[in-house]
């Protein structure tokens, strides 16, 4: 009687690993059930009242960009040679033509998706150098680890983008690879892409390369992309950045203001702090956008994470790392903008437990909280150094299992299965009844990553770790992957395109 | 400047795997941040209106028991054979009598529990009758096993009870193992514990033990232990569950009433319809507890969990499981009793990522909820099947990290940093501020299962995976044990007590 033994698992079965939904996914999460705020309203306005001071007397540092000068000097900003300082409420007032809603269009207009309000996208892994994939050792990323991996997020029904920089590819050159990568997300995958923000000239081949496949005017008068535009933390932009930021935003394009902050290093090392602090280059990021273009897509954006004391390594999934991102989801809901934050996020060197502990509680606390736009959602391993082929498969699953949750379950008469009990009654069983076979297909969804074979069953079947059975998944989907449909002449003019890019250059192995 | 390569973590630096707190750790958990409610107050009003429904109109069977039968009858229920009907209402009468809080004393006062309210107590992995530690086979657990799994607990500051059957003493005769059970977490801890319910007598002994400890009278007037009464869903409860639930409310022991439930066996398929059931069933045992003695402490409990539709084995972790105790949790505050749940839970054969997203899953919907009693945080394994020692640590560390969430963080001058920007401005770090310098000591907690090094560094350490440094840091727990302290006369007590108990059975390894 004792609670773990009354149970009717192990039942032998065998099942694939990989199966084919039967209904193919929404696209984005429309969330249906409530959000979570672990901090109270008067608690967010006394953190956004902190950031509007230091906007206004610390000032933020704007650094090789006359331009962003120049459109701050000329709503009010006191300009102190870099150091730009502004009344946070004048900064609110800009912000407000920023939409709280919008379309990023797909190529393929069924994965089109709306960012903000009561929607939730999930994006895969950004920015790291390194890849694992199966047996092989930590290695520097390639083109075709990229490649892969765009192909892995266009199978994945757990992810509703195709991503940026899903991994680093090391093997082009550093000034040149951005042309690869756009390329890649446009020729692999349908799903909605982020462009290159590395530097100005690079954002414009990234909206010219979409230009030859949506259309001038439709990219002109539409969103086809989201960027990453982090702040140089603490209260600094670089000009490069914003050179990528003002390129974007006067080609209505969205751009994701992200302060990127390891609490205790970049910020100062209490929470609301760093949200105070993350909320006033927010302010200051939004406001360039919106001065570049208003009414310009924008996300208010943050990475938040802790840090260990006695290493100063980063760390990830802690409890405050949680508050962190609740409160700036919080506060982006105040100001009435879609919010992007990070979740997937862990240190570990594999995909093992650690991974997978700070993975999930990084993904409740942003899922939960509301956030738009997730990124580093699959993949991510090592402090986001490495990504991981295992760990990428295994999160999109984590995925699938967190967009059920925030979708909600409807309350109705069949769900509360009103006839049930004619059918079975005390101390009989359900898995016959009508009721039953009319609700199986779609009552829960379990993890494909996970294994719930009896324990004889797993052990003939090798006694693999999830991450050893997430190698057998990835493979499986690679070797079966079929490229989205592309009219060969966009293909080809993108082709040209690159060529021409590619040869105006020199190769540069630096920036 | 893509977002993975901008951090400093990697710094070389050395860690042991265990370290000791520089404060000890409240004894369970003060909520302060918001709980979470996914369904709304009028969804939850549906799903109760339907469980009166079903306790009124389907009944539960009630066998091998006519002192429960007579009690029913004596309060105007139907009883039609082994089947009680009654009004709904009437039982919700019945169960104002239980209290919303109540303390439960451990033999160390300063480990006593609140449970209910806004207090939160995680507890360790229960009736599992295998174990895996380090490098053996999952095998059948024995005494010793038991004894080791206590002393962890009584050594994790991320527990604060010692469970009960925490793993199987399968080399004990069943019908004396209890005795061993009680014996270990009186003696090998001073947290508080569960008694035994797999007979009455046991109940019987369970408390007898404990008036050893804690004396006649403190135990007449005092909770001294919670303890678990499954149902037998659907809709029905066995006389032997019965006869341990009313020797512990006649003895003002907490009896934790819990519906043990895959949904789709053993109630309808669809949450709500599980939810309603388990309501139903939670309302007969409750009103059972006061029936038997007025104000005698109760908990409303739930185990509820998905199930595969391909095998019948069941799911963790899942969409619906999380929304099934959110919903649970939600109901028992109405009632305004304190709520048991269930988290840990996975149904991966080794502590792998299978195992920690499952569990972090698990975890955060009990916690996030407001549940009052988790079961089986750490350990848990397979289903149940299996307690492992090293999921144990690893989870253990998990809870240290949701137990600083649900206390949430102070909002202050200090946490607000108001003079920081004095020392470090825009463009430089934090480190050196004297804000951190007062912070650092308690501004986060990480896991200490987890490796933030570096990778060269935690190469150079054998590439170890998280649960291969789980062995290492259980193995050095164990081996630097010390009992806390124990009255010698109680401890002779409790000896001759269960020399007596054990001369007076031969020996049974069926029931």
């Amino acid at each position: 009687m004792s609670e773990g033994r009354r149970r009717s698992g192990g039942r032998r079965g065998h099942s694939d690993a990989v199966k084919v939904n039967a209904t193919p996914e929404p696209a984005y999460i429309k969330r249906g059930i409530n959000i979570f705020q672990a901090w109270n309203d008067a608690q967010i306005d006394r953190i956004m009242a902190r950031g509007e001071e230091i906007v206004e007397q610390i000032g933020v540092n704007i650094t090789d960009n006359e331009e962003a000068l120049e459109l701050f000097a000329s709503v009010g900003a006191k300009i102190d040679g870099g150091r730009v300082r502004i009344n946070g409420g004048v900064l609110r007032e800009i912000i407000q033509t920023a939409p709280s809603e919008f379309t990023q269009h797909a190529r393929n207009p069924e994965r089109n998706i709306v960012l903000g309000g009561n929607n939730t996208v999930l994006s895969p892994n950004y920015g790291s150098p390194f890849v694992r994939r199966g047996d092989e050792e930590r290695r520097y990323g390639t083109i075709q680890d990229f490649q892969d991996l765009v192909k892995l997020a266009y199978l994945s029904p757990g992810l509703h983008h195709s991503g940026g920089t899903i991994c680093e590819p090391c093997d082009i050159p550093v000034n040149k690879r951005h042309l690869d990568m756009i390329y890649a997300h446009l020729r692999y995958s349908d799903k909605p892409f982020m462009g290159s923000v590395t530097a100005g000239t690079r954002a414009q081949d990234s909206i010219d390369m979409a230009k030859i496949v949506f259309g001038d005017e439709f990219v002109n008068n539409n969103c086809v992309m989201v960027s990453l535009i982090n702040a140089n933390s603490p209260l600094a932009w670089d000009g490069t950045m914003i050179d990528s930021m003002l390129t974007y935003a006067k080609n209505n394009q969205a751009c994701i203001i992200s302060p990127f902050i390891l609490m205790g290093a970049m910020s100062p090392i209490t929470v609301p702090a760093a949200l105070a602090q993350a909320y006033a280059e927010n302010l200051v990021g939004l406001a360039l956008t919106q001065l570049a273009r208003p009414g310009a897509p924008a996300l208010f954006g943050v990475f938040l994470t802790s840090m260990s004391m006695q290493t100063g390594a980063p760390t990830f999934g802690t409890a405050e790392d949680f508050l962190a991102v609740n409160g700036a989801v919080n506060i982006g809901r105040k100001l009435n903008l879609p919010v992007r934050t990070a979740a997937g996020l862990n240190g570990s060197k594999m995909p093992d437990a650690q991974a997978a502990y700070e993975m999930t509680a990084t993904l409740m606390a942003s899922a939960l909280a509301g956030s738009n736009f997730v990124m580093h959602t699959a993949g991510w391993l090592e402090g986001g150094l490495v990504a991981s082929f295992e760990k990428f498969v295994m999160d999109a699953e984590m995925n699938m299992i967190v967009a059920r949750l925030l979708r909600g379950q409807e309350l109705d008469d069949n769900s509360l299965a009103v006839d049930v009990y004619q059918e079975a009654g005390p101390g009989s069983h359900f898995l016959g009844t009508t009721h039953t076979q009319n609700n199986f297909r779609t009552a829960y969804y379990a993890s494909k990553a996970a294994d719930y074979d009896a324990f004889e069953t797993w052990k003939d079947n090798g006694s693999k770790s999830a991450s050893e059975r997430a190698t057998f998944m990835w493979q499986k989907m690679l070797s079966e992957y079929q490229a989205p449909p592309l009219d060969e002449t966009k293909d080809k003019a993108l082709q040209d395109f690159i060529a021409k890019r590619k040869g105006d250059m020199a190769d540069s192995w630096i920036s």
